[in-house]
């Protein structure tokens, strides 16, 4: 079983990484090199181009950073579509929305190939650990054949049944995500202002029901008002909640708080703080 | 030491029979007889009034409903603060607001007695396993006193500082758990309106960085849209986040997810959901 | 018929001088005597005390600042309180909450008069025109001998029924104007930033079916950002705001846009905007 | 000056009945043939197709229900811009997006042609009164050629630069109105669970500075929770909010009331509300 991989970021690299690890057959693609030569040092293939490496493998995994960057890799002579064929299969595992999904699969379809949407939830940390979260939609022949392959790079791994499904499952995933967050920066400057210490806030949450990591993660670095690097960044986030909204306007859903929590992130943007990590809303939160 | 305990409700009975377990020397007064009858069984002494209680002990831990039960068992001739003098200390563990427990503490101090406010997070299950987290504010020497015996109720005891801090450290406890838990709410319904099996919501939620105890709970509650059991009735969750706007006014702190929040939970209140448990306010956020 | 007035403010001093143009014989008090002083010179005997303008009239129209300085002239020996007897009335004109109108209401009927609130919409200029509205709630019979009074300071009256109503009334009109302000606001700052002209967006409001004047006042001060001299000042906005959402939680009646507004208007304090106009809210809305 | 009108529902057939009384030389299609033969009744030649009316006339007007009639009539064989040629002008009243305006602008000017898009503000009875308010942007020769044209239809006539600021003139200018519409229904609601006459607090806003003749046309019939005839459908308004909203993402502008005043609008829809005016949304902001 031939593995291709593109897409060599922070995320893909350490999960191309884990790969080699598990004993995969890998080849990878990356627009810079630097990254294709550093897999090239744990054991991977390098090919020339997209359509290379969809040739040269089985199945294809592309894990690129915004939709702009599926379409630059999948389409052209170059692109991923033009190496796929009858057997193959392509598994975006990148953040897209259901439109390019659907459009993925399509392509693929007419090349005789299968399709999945893989989208992760988790960020780098959990990208090494090989413990993301992995949604996947489409076709579900692929999903069986590379369960195995996905269980190298996620400890959880979920089917959720026809392409565009995934998307739209990590939309309700991050819209929580983005409440939690607003609500913690929100306790965290009401006690401020109250002249209350937002550490011992931060013990009373993780001592209760409400407990977890993101908040022992991210709390002290809102307390801080530190350099928030970007795990997830903010204007990320907000994109994903405007789609979140618009796929709540599709079914008809309103959404009072996630609306205004998205008014936050997006104050938070023209303050220019989109490419600090999404918990950096608290900068327009606190008085 | 001898310790009063006065309100036998759900929490107070729990919490005073592992008072009584730890072997403390217990003497308790309730409305209704009953309960006091319980914890008798349990070796408990019952007293005739709430001065009774305060006459006979070193300390008096008060643990009511509401304000206006704490009022009710604070004043008069057969009031705890008639049977208090100074020596003792008066633990109100109840939720009130800022004002009562100032008033409380200004009653105490003028009969020579101490004074606390502890209220706790956590409902009934923590309560019976003495793993409730105390917020304890008021007179520093009362709580070096009786943090031992905090101890046999709670596993998180903080200490705030000046009386009215517990109160306030609460209320921004219960406003990030309100905004936790509407997000929740909207990602399920989100999700549900969406074609999505919210039950893999709750298994994506659960596998990252935002699970937590609440969602375990709630979340399957909430997807069966059952009777929801009052573990923390919805209107005390908005009387909660009512005083926690205001306090949020005074303090010239905007809230806008909260408000909205807050919004939602009234909205709930008017669809007479006020009696079951605060995740409810689901009822008033699914189409 | 004899008239007292108290509180020659802006609006105070513009209505009794118009009482005084229409003939009536007026008794004035005010804390600071400039303003007393300059109504004399229009022909209006100055008093001692609220308490001496009570004793020689027959009803007596209180327009004070706010509560507290309603609750200063209203009490005491000197105070408005201890001049009345049966026979006479109380007009309190200022905007107080309904407890006070009710204390006030309680208090002159112990003394055997009668009680009215009536406060009034429109600012300087209408008092000066004798076109303000005037909301009036409480005894009917004394509304029935003033009305002719009322008809020198505005031009629309309406009798409310009883004591609070026209507090609560007051508190819906407020509501309204602040919404509509704020979607003002809220639209400018769109066309704005689209690149569009504001004047051109204000001809557009104008031209149509929300048309109305405070649009065409306010509108060219928010596209200028001047100096929002306070017509209205903000802070009076957000109390008023404030006392509404209480009034709404109150009767069960969720307000989910007015709560936003009023976070945008919590949001303008923050930033020291309380004592401009309350157009002033643009600053914090704009980008 | 030979003059085709395309779109003949209640706004187009009052809007070329005036261009008709005024004199104008008028050629007609509509996809039913009732409205044709009606304007033909008043002295307009029913052409076959909407090529037809372009080929010959020299200025074509289109007023379309939405984007998508919009685009049914504009392209193909029979289309309009089939029979647009150098020296004529297309006029498009219908509001649609800047997305769709820029396309018709592209298509007009590959065929020589010149473009306006020209959305109004009004609804039946300023279709009527030839009072309707007219945004136009685009080629400015040919607005100066057709301004006598448009001054038949409206009373107010703004040219407000390129291709695209038209439409984001009529979003900026709904998003008030909707703002407006719901600052009453909220003030409305309140008055009338706090047990106050809403036909009194619509006469205390009428006498002051926010007098509208919207609030004095829906002000009675969100009062009687009437039928709500559609002058303005509430889905379309929810349409406006949406394509603000977006615009206001894109130009990177928060609008915190906007996005909650969608939210309502959003529930009103998933109530079925949205064939019904858009002060219906009254429906699901009282309790």
């Amino acid at each position: 079983m031939k593995i291709g991989f593109i897409g060599l970021g922070i995320m893909g690299s350490a999960m191309a990484a884990n790969l080699l690890r598990a004993g995969f057959d890998l080849t990878v693609w990356n627009r810079s090199t630097d990254s294709s030569n550093l897999l090239a040092g744990l054991g991977a293939t390098v090919a020339a181009s997209p359509r290379a490496v969809a040739e040269r493998t089985d199945f294809v995994i592309a894990m690129m950073a915004d939709p702009e960057a599926v379409k630059a890799v999948r389409s052209g002579s170059d692109g991923i579509i033009a190496g796929l064929s009858k057997g193959k299969g392509l598994i975006d595992m990148s953040t897209v929305s259901v439109e390019i999904s659907m459009e993925s699969a399509r392509l693929a379809h007419e090349t005789g190939a299968l399709f999945l949407e893989a989208p992760v939830a988790g960020s780098r940390k959990p990208a090494e650990d090989a413990s993301l979260t992995i949604m996947v939609a489409g076709d579900r022949p692929l999903y069986d054949s590379v369960l195995p392959l996905l269980g190298k790079m996620g400890k959880k791994i979920l089917y959720l049944g026809a392409t565009g499904n995934a998307t739209r499952m990590k939309l309700a995933n991050n819209l929580v995500m983005a409440g939690m967050l607003t609500a913690l920066c929100e306790g965290m400057a009401l006690a401020s202002q109250s002249g209350l210490d937002t550490a011992q806030l931060l013990e009373v949450l993780d001592s209760g029901a409400v407990s977890n990591p993101m908040f022992r993660l991210k709390g002290p670095q809102i307390a801080a008002n530190s350099e928030f690097p970007a795990a997830f960044p903010l204007k990320h986030m907000q994109k994903d909640l405007r789609l979140a909204l618009r796929l709540a306007e599709d079914v008809g859903q309103p959404l009072f708080a996630a609306s205004v929590v998205n008014e936050l992130f997006k104050a938070a943007l023209a303050e220019n703080l989109g490419d600090l990590d999404f918990s950096a809303v608290s900068r327009v939160i606190r008085k």
